[in-house]
């Protein structure tokens, strides 16, 4: 057994989304994607939870500072995408379908520039209480 | 002491929404909403709380059949908010702000109708964890 | 406005119940309870909330100690309730039906009896989290 | 780092069940299972995390469609399990202990063999807020 | 019915505590307040939810801008309370006790300097998710 | 596979600590742990979420009797934990930080030397909602 302690911080943003395959037309997408496939969008409270994992510091107990982290998460994920409209507001999204899946795998690419190499990375990303996915799988 | 007792059945709803003002220009609109007055709109997972009260049916102890109040407040109001844009493509918000507080009253005036007068009504609307309305107020 | 305050304690118990009229037949006992009309029973973990409200002593600074609270509710309800059949196990649904409302009725006229009659008391009991009801009310 | 995401649906159900061992007396039941082992049945709200773990689909960016999941498990866990008496409702309980492990691991069996054998499978049970289980372990 | 809404902020502060009563002795302070009476101070995560209740703006739909409501208790609330210990860093707890009770008077007195007169106001705390207090009560 | 379960127990308890580093000045201490430093303490309610991974008894269908961990936890960690200031009433933390890691290692260490060495165990602490962690890390 290592001495690695994972270390999570949970933040949120509330944004808007349709989900549809450009190449689809409305009959292929609205069977696929339902609801989603709104044209005028709906939108969520999506959570956040950030967690990285490594060993702590001898000396302050931290395997980082969750402020930091925090900000982080403020600066290169919220500030982009709270409050904003997924598809239209964000660079993310203009041919990749903004599903949990490729948001959360977006905010890890994200992520994993801003934080040290040495951490390891996880995002758990909740679209409702009952609906969540998490990127990348150990 | 009455022998009214109040039941309360919670479901929920993904919606985009804007808020602003008509009459008002960009930058009055941004002083006041804030991230709120995206024109691209953004979203929430409303959960929504109704409560009935009245007095309980000697035989079956039922103020109201929570089946039957949950089949209501799904005809009435998810159908027409679910996974819907509230400017957009709702009948009600064409004029009005879609503040969660005329959500609220809305929803409230959807509901009075369906439901037997005898019965008092409220409606609690999360529009997050941290910001939620109720009405009408006792 | 007068100085009064209301403090809550959460408690909560897990039980088995049927729901159903004696005098109804099955047919009559299915159409109105449906699945919770299953003769083998089904269960709930139940939450309870139990709010007293009185004017804090001005020494300890407390309406009532929550710790005494909470040990009343566990003497007079928890022991009867937790872990029990509510049709078979208790004496209060014999004859009545222990629907929510019923059941909240039930532990208010047990609480009554033990607490203080200067101050008042509320009762809020979840079935589920989205099924839960509240007696008196105001 | 593999491209796979995890995806996750939460349901529930509501069931009544009794902790013991046949071949035991109550004595011995008593002892082991207390006051889970009533013979008259209690219940609970069981909360059902499933698991799925696989590779997004590059066009539709879901791992799999959670609507096409939720309806798996509707039809074939809750139609089972939702307002039932475990021990006497199921052909699982007959001869093994419906403990929150054994109800875990009859799920996951159920699902396995309705879901995609490309995708990976785990099933987590809340039996309360307070006691959980998870299987299988990686 | 008048047509006045009640909209909710919850926000929350981490602090420390000791509950005794400066006239008595060690022993009677024990027998009272039990584990919370420990001289070396424990602490709780408070959550703070504040209720104010008026009449929506006919044009902005909005009670109060719950983002001013947000600032309002940031300023004068958690910047005095938020890791701070309640008995030794306020100047409200030098002679009264600072249960829950006090501490939601103490909360409520602070904010009905700083908000319009025309509003109501209650304020509502959790000192744990089992124990909570409201006050005023109406 | 394996056929191994994992069993999880939910409790909580409520402390003071600061944090600092006994070789720091204030100004450093300051700069690094921020409201945290507060030389007077603050608090939080910890939840702690205990996991056990084994292989269920064939007979008891039990990994381990959740009553006997939860009897373990009370006897081993809550009691020398609730509270509490972790600074100055527990051996643990006179020369290590109580940070949320620390506090993890220090009470998966006590759980370790209690709980059968054929299970695997797992620590998980809440200082808040937002901020976590979990000890070790498979």
């Amino acid at each position: 057994m290592n001495n690695k302690v994972a270390i999570y911080r949970k933040e949120h943003f509330n944004a808007a989304h349709r989900l549809f395959v450009h190449e689809w037309n409305d009959s292929k997408n609205n069977e696929v994607f339902g609801k989603c496939n709104n044209p005028n969008f709906h939108g969520h409270n999506y959570e956040l939870v950030v967690k990285v994992v490594g060993v702590p510091d001898p000396q302050t107990g931290y395997v980082m500072n969750l402020k930091n982290l925090s900000d982080i998460i403020r600066e290169f994920v919220l500030d982009q995408f709270d409050h904003k409209n997924l598809n239209l507001d964000t660079v993310y999204f203009k041919k990749i379908n903004p599903t949990t899946e490729n948001i959360a795998i977006t905010i890890y690419d994200i992520l994993r520039e801003k934080i040290d190499k040495q951490l390891e990375l996880q995002v758990r990303l909740y679209e409702t209480e009952r609906n969540f996915v998490e990127y990348p799988v150990q």
